[in-house]
């Protein structure tokens, strides 16, 4: 098995959609581009703020299969598995890969919270059957199950799992893993306005989601704390951090493609059951995104 | 439309698996004749009970036709709507209805804990679209989206929407619906061990788990109390809430399914993620079952 | 030891207030002959409803002294213990039935909310040390130490505790601590909106919070609920219901309290850190009233 | 008003007791001279960890007196406030200015949880009242009220406020309150395991539990990571970790306070209702301890 080198930022792209609902290719082949361009690590998609939950199986495989074309192998192209059967996360998993997948994002369960026997069952049976690295994503507050740092510790004979997304948005996981686990797994943070305290605890890959308009500033602020240049860091992530709040809360599918459609790059269009922000919820990201633009540092 | 009669005890079944974990039609069937040979009002699928989630879509259709067939038109064949977009659920409905359910039990939608207007917008939309009665189903535990006494009131002009199954474990609910709503819907108890206050308070209709294996206890029970008979009531219900309460927590299918397999009416066949029951977990089941039995009421 | 008949309604008193905030011995002496006139059965002060925590122990007792000597043995009067430390609360035990308490009402620790071991160490101690009933006062929402049925077969060795004051706002509770405890105990509802339901399951007794300002319509209710003559229960309950959820949330004090003042019999004023309701709040409580009283049942 | 100088390490020392719980001078001295001679920058009494809950007034004004005594002005003796009332908050503010406190640390009002208009006004009226500096406390998860960014920045015009002890475990806290607030305040870490974050965020003191045992480690650990020396801070916090893990939950006291007797420089015993650690519990904090003291690495 081929691994991925996991450092670095990692954009969860949104799904883009025509007025009917139907996948926008060319709107997502520009925003490809737009990303890489810019010079993201990679590339995830299917994930939250890709509307996995409203995408049927043949949409996701048309969407692995688009983004393999296009990417040619520039980065790695990682597929989101967020399925409800065990049954379900299998056959995505070989399918997916056929269509070639460089690698997963795996979650737990969705709609059953289990014990951590099921859970981690679950996800050793997934592991051992996946050809391709995974990144094991952990977010209880958005889906309820909770991998603690001994669970990663006890899922490490699975060669596949390569790399932890880490969500629980409780930073001391970060140095509890490390003490658990060594460097047994490269560790990325998952939220975007813990970034700063992430990689100073260790981090050194980011699954980000502003990053879908701001690629260059997100690219900018990894290599400042990469290159341990904290100061100029705290600068720029000072001026980042009111855009990145939006990729909290249940609604940062919303908040982040609103942010996109504003910046231009994208449409702020979301499949049902979600709707597009209103009122007050969209004058604030509006007032966000226009705070943050009348301020853009030199980059 | 044809109307349903909401009243009387809906047992929500489960969904009986073969050794290789395939729909095992035989076992549904002998089972399906307990329930109406008992004498129950309705028949639920698909519900959590019948682990909808790790359900794909021809599956499901298929337990609708195959229920549709053997009940005859006995009693109502009520089908769960547990999706994760509006378009599933749309589709499932159309499906549904055209492989001859009577009606549907609606949940919010699944994955996306929505606001009030997307979580209305989606009830709205697909009430509207249904050629058939529906049942809505609020339950903030196991689900996350709450459906206040109020947003009931704001449905009430939805005909489909007939009668409303509340399993906020918050028995003030009844009453304020009432209050609110008057009698246009018809309100069914959605938890077990809460059936006694909830009939106490104006419930008519009971969507019941620990039916599947004790359906002439439930519907006794349920006779008594709608006679007012409560005293009565009350003897029969304390000696069956040690059961009752397996209908409560996460794992709630695991051990009603093993009451089913320790009472001769069902295997504890669970499909993955969920696992069958062990140790502590399991033996518990087992002295509950064990001490129901031993102390069994003549009915 | 005297035992208490639990039996009946128990108005858990305010605390009035002078302009200055001294305590307005001339307002409650008048409530309680308002109280006592409508025929409650016991009278608790020192509840949270009498902003306990905001009086200090010189206050407290003085009120014991002050009800013991207005009540002149009509009724029992029932103080409420809820201190820190559990020197404190023995101290006050002594003191307060030195002061002519006739029970107590008894509270796990506040501020520290400790294991099951501990809590059950403190309530033990107390009960032990006391030569009045006291009735165990279980209220997790508020306080969040939770007494399960259990703990309470666990106390039923403490001869004083006589009657259990359920309000965890579960009303599983009643049937399974009947079930695991018998007729041990009186069981008191403690949560006004759950009155009708608690009654329902087995309570014959009620902490109330409404009837300081409506003891005639919480009586009739009361006993309507002890005759069984439920129908008529329900049409009071429901007419009653609005003004009764005034009894739950974080600010049920000033909302009794403003009630209280609306009906002529108390005043709203309440002491720092608590402020009166204000706006939206006020209105609220104000439109309830007036609705209720607009559509008030003959009695 | 003297200022005071925030930054450095805060010990929030525990209250020694005797055998009999009466309070331990002895004992206390002795721990104080231990502190002062590792170089702590100031000390803290009557918080969390020194039982502030059963203490009554006359034993928290006699320990200020005390600890002022002993301390002879070397370093600010800050006195906490935690009151049920506002009332008795003023009351003990005078007290324990005329007794020498150099300071406070105020949390919002015990027991009751107010909005954010009480809270605001509990707040400003003791900070205005006081004439010596106030640290404000923040700890939503021990105490319920939570105060966001935007109320530190509403406060910013009482002078008296100096300092921000911020405990709510989420450490986006600090950049926001920075970000809202600019300098206007010291921000002092107050969860020993999420020091290392708070301090890149910009914390610069340290309210510190661990540091009762162990001073010359603390202090080492604040001075690298004020240095910035980020590398060799990584590596004695990571040494730190599972000690300063003992910082956190329900019996953080009991734990710290074992330390504290296995290090030999106090007592395990607490005062009722907190007992002490029994069992697996108190197995863990010694297996913590000794893993540490095996694994100490040269200052």
């Amino acid at each position: 098995m081929d691994s991925i080198n996991w450092r670095g930022v990692f954009p969860a792209v949104t799904t883009k959609f025509n007025g009917d609902f139907s996948l926008d290719f060319d709107a997502m082949a520009q925003h490809l581009a737009f990303q890489l361009d810019a010079g993201v690590h990679g590339i995830i998609i299917l994930g939250s703020l890709g509307e996995n939950a409203t995408l049927d199986t043949a949409e996701k495989l048309e969407l692995v299969r688009f983004f393999v074309e296009r990417i040619q192998g520039r980065v790695p192209l990682v597929a989101c598995i967020a399925e409800s059967g065990t049954r379900e996360a299998l056959q995505f998993l070989v399918a997916a890969t056929h269509a070639g997948a460089d690698g997963f994002m795996l979650l737990p369960p969705m709609r059953y919270t289990g014990d951590q026997r099921e859970t981690l069952e679950y996800l050793r049976t997934v592991g051992k059957a996946s050809q391709r690295p995974v990144m094991l994503y952990n977010n209880p507050v958005a889906y309820g199950t909770d991998l603690a740092p001994a669970d990663f510790a006890s899922l490490a004979d699975v060669t596949a799992f390569e790399a932890i997304k880490e969500s629980a948005a409780d930073t001391r996981r970060f140095p509890e893993i490390s003490r658990q686990c060594g460097d047994r797994y490269t560790l990325l943070c998952g939220v975007d306005d813990l970034a700063y305290e992430c990689f100073s605890l260790g981090a050194t890959g980011w699954v980000a989601g502003l990053v879908v308009a701001f690629p260059r500033e997100t690219i900018r602020l990894y290599e400042l704390m990469m290159a341990a240049r904290w100061r100029e860091a705290r600068e720029l992530y000072t001026w980042f951090l009111p855009l990145l709040h939006l990729d909290i809360g249940p609604k940062f599918v919303q908040q982040i493609k609103l942010v996109e459609e504003l910046h231009g790059v994208g449409s702020s269009r979301v499949r049902a059951p979600r709707l597009s922000l209103e009122g007050r919820e969209a004058d604030h990201v509006r007032q966000v995104y226009e705070q943050a633009m009348a301020t853009h540092p030199l980059l």
